[in-house]
């Protein structure tokens, strides 16, 4: 049911993008201004929210909250033109209330725009979005139930070494847009972020069909 | 058999206190006052201990240690009406326990009235209570036997991306309300917690009817 | 065959040794004198390490290392005579033969006498042991697979909640009495420590007949 | 086919050595000169990426990026001639070009020559390949689905117990002779850690004949 399947997505992306954010804020507030200690603490919540949300609604909506990861399962027909064409825009509707959330939380201002630049990163970006999609495509064929602590463990990795540490995920890149804090990017940089991220997303595609040939099911990772 | 998982319950709600508590206060006097540090150690003890109680004791009492999640199991006809009305009874002794155990192992002072202002934060308490509860619901319906991983990396995200640090317990939320160490909280703040969380269960138990309708068992959280 | 358990039971206390004194010695140096930073970096070598040995060696001595754990499936008749007689002198000689070896690594003096005082802790190092015997026999009844990880885990949350760091095996706690290091005990305070512990495995033993009453297996624990 | 098995191996081999050199740039810059916070950065992304990388790939080539590993394999008649001849080329130009990707990415020379001092640590590398070919032999027998967690965790723990941080790969060790950032060794260095890294291979391969005698499959760790 392709509503049940939205809602899935909504929520999903509102609490990652609400982790995301909202452990940015908290970490940078603590560390006492040194960035590695702050950036231990925001993988580490990122990563564990990831693990949680792909295992819940993964056998809902397949747990995207991305739109490169939905581009790329579309054109390997491994979901319907119905949810292909829907998913993205809850997706950004989801992380944006993410954000707003995480604001409300902080007492914050509900919409901010992000000051952080972030420019020179197109190459990063996509690898790190290129890494994301390899993990889920290899992952999902080769053992499906590993696929939630492998995505939340790439996305991890990305978020240290990769220079922009890996937004891979036009959705987000969209609402960390929205806020002036630890995880946000001035809007002026976030096309060139999500230009690389659909080219590395649709370079791990090409990879995939050499690697990872088959397809399995129609939307759903199966994390059994 | 009642009793088992009272015992179950009790000793639960009892180590993971212990745990929460112990560490908070040996992780701040080690860090040298960056508390971002002192939380990393908060952090990783709290998730690993939740990882080893829920598998040793799901089977017997589903190792709830925690009046919210009995609140919504109970209203699921997912427990009998005997656990859920003494459930809560050993959590919140369990939790008290478990504060004067870290008390008496630290040689301090065995009951004590906390005095961090935690105020303002009735957002985070309901958020953070709604992702536990969201956590739950949707992985032991979709893959049970990762639950126990499930719920100890919610509350691992909590502790980062709240800034109440995630309570997320009514029963341990009484027991840091005396102690006057790194997790404690004024008895002052206790009831706005109290209430959020309950109000954050509530509405987790709402949206899991429409993601995650299938119950299954009673008391016991399958694990296997 | 006992030979290959033996054989196990020394390389296993003797990798686990070596680990908990290596990295102890480098995370004390790096971390520019934070203890909570370096506490950090043994706690997750030290986890890891288990995982690993008890995944690869439970399935040919049961991976004790540790004569607290030898002496409870002793006394539940879940091992054999002839290997509860034999494992301590091996996971002795293991654990002191991975003390030189940590030395050795780091160029320093091969056998040393420990300075740290580490008095008062007798009640953290029993509760400490109860919390690692009580994951053992939870988790091996529940669900034997999850057995590597909670070990680990519960050793993790033990170097953070007792203000002892969880000691909790006395063939360690003689080869940490052999090292001047980050890791160290002074010999003088070495006999309280194996006494507690031996004292908290019995209590765990003891709850454990409530709560987890079947045995399984000879020796081995199953992880499969 | 072989094709794909190497192909597999390369971008194995370079988006792990990715990881290791640019998760060591990121945590240098950002740590403030806390190395130990450096460390914790770029073990969790070193670890975290391997366990991706070993799921992905297991199936396809056995994982190995590495040919200390492949030596092993091949000496234990696990995997084909042609295998054992071929994959030593492509892990080493798989490491080279993630050391390229890394430099690229962080807008440095793309060729550099390592100046870290790395010497007197021939047994350092020696114990941490033994370590890892001793986790592989183990889990992969004992519990096959279990291995990429373990890989990745024994190599997290050499991060700390080895003062050399376990390079334990040949291919990997030429690759950090070619970058000037926290990951590197000064080529000098090198031969002596390669042939550590042989030697501890070797005696795991010895030690593992004892303790982890029967084969399985062919060039493949069965990760299922």
């Amino acid at each position: 049911m392709l509503a049940r399947k939205l809602l899935a997505e909504f929520v999903g992306a509102l609490l990652l993008t609400g982790v995301v954010i909202g452990s940015g804020i908290l970490a940078d507030r603590l560390s006492g201004g040194n960035t590695a200690i702050a950036l231990l603490g925001n993988t580490a919540a990122t990563g564990a929210i990831l693990y949680v949300l792909i295992h819940a609604l993964g056998p809902i909506s397949g747990a995207h909250f991305n739109p490169a990861v939905t581009l790329v399962m579309a054109l390997r027909r491994e979901m319907t033109a119905a949810s292909a064409l829907t998913y993205p825009v809850v997706q950004v509707a989801g992380c944006v209330a993410g954000a707003v959330l995480a604001h409300a939380m902080f007492a914050l201002p509900l919409v901010q725009t992000g000051q952080t630049v972030r420019e020179g990163l197109a190459l990063s970006e996509g690898v790190a979005t290129f890494a994301l999609l390899f993990a889920i495509l290899g992952v999902s064929r080769a053992k499906p139930e590993a696929v939630p602590a492998a995505v939340a463990l790439v996305i991890c990795a990305g978020y240290w070494w990769t220079p922009s540490t890996s937004f891979a995920n036009p959705a987000i890149t969209v609402a960390r847009a929205m806020t002036d804090t630890f995880a946000g990017i001035q809007p002026l940089d976030a096309p060139v972020f999500i230009a690389s991220q659909v080219a590395g997303a649709l370079a791990a595609g090409a990879v995939g069909m050499l690697l990872f040939p088959s397809a399995r099911g129609a939307d759903v990772v199966n994390t059994r």
